[in-house]
């Protein structure tokens, strides 16, 4: 029998920021029982994965080890924690430990599932404890951009890892538990094995601000604002939507939420008993007896999406009765996620073009982050003082930064990237049992990929696709006739194209003789080859080629 | 006979940053005399323009009025200035006006013509006059992150107008000519009709920072960096690479050029007469032999492009037998334009992975920008005090933002999107004469477009793609068989998927008897909407579908 080991395995989250999806494990090697934190997922792109749904973490490996696993724990209701908890239960059918919040967060957000609420399993916030196989796991409330965040305190037989979840060292975070020194310090008491610990804001060097500078803000900014404001943030960011209400009325205006996601987060918010409901809040039909400078929409869209209110109100045009005009006033207080930077800007002028003045967030004072800069992660550092401090949630240079500013604290670190196993009380990575990151993609089903299908994908969209039909005769031996189709090319007049390119395939191979022993597979073998050669002649690029066979 | 008017149209960059093209002209509505100001292009990305080469404003207007075009007008050698020249001379087939550098660098861009060098008139700065029909044009020299970059004075029989192209108001540039304060106030003497002006920082509050600070800095960096430093930047920001090289210099390090625009840029700046050398530059062979510590690598690929040098380095092999290892240091000493943020984090992320540290720009400490911000903008609106302030270079957003702070300023603004032409005299858009704004691409060969084309490619990436070969008997009357082959469809099994949905074609649509005149076409429209049905039911989306059919 070996010696019992403790093993951390991050699946998504440790090389990107969204996509979280860590392991723990204690037991002998190989037959470790296992904990999962968080189940998120993270959004497409058209330049990398266009038409998938949604991404998420491989989790190939935990279902390969489905009876060693206990339980599931999130630590909070951001999707990039909970989105993917639907497709993770369904393979691993065990518990699901989360806060009320969350819970209604992952109901509201149900995509392709069956309900599976039964697994659900609400978490008092530390002391309570939860019992997991060899685990012990509290929920220690902390600060974040949503209510009900909280870490992870994971007892386990040869000591403690504190998992950070995403934080802010917010101690007036207007909506939700403020974050309590004594309270980690309580938690950390004892030996800390080690700290993983969000790193997505590892490289700023400020000191990160609480949401309560944001109210004031608003409340001058809503001031000299003329027409109607239309505001958008996240919808889980119930604190901001507070703020941009109560600001609101500060300035003798009512609020009205726009976009199915404000709507759903609020109720969640009221079933999870954090909010009764907004202040100031009207009903749409009200909103719409208004004066336009009496009101302030809260509206989704915050990044760009392009089916969003804020992008359906850009067009010009009514959306629910309301709609933007030369005067108003449209206010991003938000921060636009690495990848949306365009989709954004484009949302911002064509509000521009309307004659609508744009605000989007100079330096923090429409929109704080929820997560930890520089020195916040050091005092972080400095509360639990791990043995280890192991980065997690951001992209490999947050990582490598957030490593970097733990050793100059005098911690050790170690960078564990998606797929490498760590043997936590060893601080040393087991590259021999170490796996491929690969992603799941939900596109009609969801599946594991390397991701060669998005290749096809983006090639076509690049260089056109083009399909050959070859009549052969009945017996497979002569080519009768070709048949061209494509799509995507930058052609002039296509049907010359098709014509000329079918054409030349059965003047060049119609007349060769082909002595192989399947002439049918020989035929299309060539036919591919000419094709080829025939667009990168004649359009200078080389499509996607399907060749067709058929006979009589 | 009407009276003449003086017009002026942005074809493009007054919607976008890039892709500069501007139209002045003068003379009897409809028969103005004309001349062009700028020639560039924008670059295409995978999420909206996959495949394209290249895009640059639609210059078919200017194609239509060929008789009525004098000349092109050239500020400086920035692609999205210059970029076009080739394909828009190859058109007009007018004189092109632009400074020495502007000229080496255009004839090294050519991607597609034959030598048209013999329409370049290398143009003298200020008081020096070029003629072009009613206008008198000269180049006013201003500081830009490119040496030779010119406003242009251009006299009209009604007036003045200074354009003022891309500009920063630097009196230390370190390489090429200052901004000459008492040169712009000698220019603008007089009456200004109106100062057509660069907006892209127009929303950044700050002042503008000399080309000047970033030499210490980048010597304070390069000291503190034990292995080789890899630096990038544009390769048309000569200052920079001169900074650079002489940082290398004072810390004992010599420097070499990698990519193949950095090393053309430098010989256009050499023959330009601009620079002689880099100082501290060594050949490659040379940069091979030398301890790591020595060498200070300049290279291509600021903007995450696959191909440039800073990727390939990045991937962790070698590349012209240089190679970047841990201990080794990353300098983006640049900006990351809008939209390249994806690219440019993922070349940072597998840095980061061989374990260099990487360093992107922490605010204008190793990058600075070559355009103006607010109270720059505010500087040249009361040096020129011009009657109308046209923001121009810019997206709606900054037009917008400029044109707001010229009017604070005092002055009148007009915000003249793409395809606007605007009557300068009346300050007015002339709305009916408007056109709408369209683009030219390269692809393959270069047409203009509403874009369309895209639209079916990106279809194409989100969705996939189905051909249905419909066999139909000799006289077309009945349905034979039905061949399907796709791609980029999120299929788990490709094979069984296309004989499934060619049998139920069969099935279905081909025991149905369909009275239409040609069935061959009535048979063809029912297996579109069969296949679409089919494809919705079966993989939750609709692909781009391609029904052909065959006799015989």
């Amino acid at each position: 029998m070996t010696e019992p080991r403790l093993i951390y395995l991050p699946l998504g989250g440790a090389g990107e920021i969204g996509m979280n999806m860590y392991v723990y494990g204690y037991g002998e090697s190989g037959r470790e029982r296992l904990i999962v934190v968080d189940a998120g997922v993270t959004f497409s792109d058209d330049s990398s994965t266009p038409g998938v749904e949604l991404i998420t973490a491989d989790f190939s490996w935990l279902i390969q080890r489905r009876r060693q696993v206990e339980a599931i724990f999130v630590t909070h209701g951001h999707l990039d924690h909970v989105g993917a908890l639907e497709f993770v239960c369904d393979e691993l059918q065990v518990p699901i430990y989360l806060r009320s919040l969350t819970a209604e967060i992952a109901i509201s957000n149900i995509r392709r599932s069956d309900d599976f609420t039964h697994f659900f399993r609400i978490a008092d916030p530390y002391p309570s404890v939860c019992a997991a196989g060899p685990f012990s796991v509290s929920f220690l409330p902390v600060a974040h951009s949503i209510p009900e965040a909280a870490g992870l305190v994971i007892e386990t037989p040869v000591g403690k890892i504190i998992h950070s979840g995403d934080f802010r060292l917010d101690v007036s975070p207007v909506i939700g538990e403020a974050f309590d020194e004594e309270l980690w310090r309580e938690a950390s008491d004892g030996e800390v094995l080690a700290l993983a610990c969000d790193s997505t804001n590892a490289l700023n060097r400020a000191a990160g601000l609480s949401e309560s500078v944001v109210g004031p803000n608003l409340q001058q900014l809503f001031k000299r604002c003329s027409g109607t404001v239309f505001a958008t943030t996240f919808a889980s960011n119930i604190a901001r939507l507070y703020q941009i209400s109560a600001a609101a009325g500060q300035c003798g205006r009512k609020i009205v939420l726009l976009g199915r996601a404000m709507t759903t987060l609020v109720e969640a918010a009221a079933s999870a008993n954090f909010l009764d409901r907004l202040p100031n809040e009207i009903s749409l039909a009200d909103a719409r007896q208004l004066p336009r400078n009496s009101l302030v929409v809260i509206a989704t869209g915050s990044q760009g999406e392009e089916r969003a209110a804020m992008a359906r109100l850009a067009s010009g045009r009514k959306f629910k009765g309301l709609a933007a005009r030369a005067g108003d006033t449209v206010l991003y207080s938000s921060r636009t996620i690495p990848g949306n930077e365009t989709r954004v800007a484009a949302t911002l002028n064509a509000f521009s073009r309307l004659g609508v003045e744009t605000i989007v967030d100079p330096k923090d004072r429409y929109h704080v982050s929820g997560h930890p800069n520089q020195p916040d992660l050091s005092q972080m550092h400095r509360l639990v003082e791990p043995e280890l401090v192991i980065p997690l949630h951001g992209e490999h240079i947050h990582l490598a930064g957030h490593a970097k500013l733990a050793e100059e604290n005098g911690f050790e670190a170690l960078v564990a990237s998606n797929g490498e196993i760590v043997d936590v009380l060893a601080g040393t990575i087991l590259r021999g049992e170490s796996i491929a990151p690969r992603r799941c993609y939900l596109d009609g089903r969801i599946f594991s990929s390397s991701g060669k299908f998005l290749k096809t994908r983006l090639g076509m969209a690049r260089n056109g696709v083009v399909f050959v039909v070859v009549r052969m005769d009945k017996r497979g031996r002569n080519l009768q006739d070709v048949t061209v189709s494509q799509a995507g090319l930058p052609l002039d007049d296509s049907e010359s194209f098709n014509r000329q390119l079918a054409s030349d395939c059965l003047d060049v191979v119609g007349t060769e003789r082909l002595r192989r022993a399947s002439r049918s597979n020989a035929y299309s073998k060539r036919i591919l080859g000419f094709t080829r050669d025939y667009c990168r002649e004649n359009i200078g690029k080389v499509p996607i080629i399907r060749v067709v066979t058929i006979r009589g």
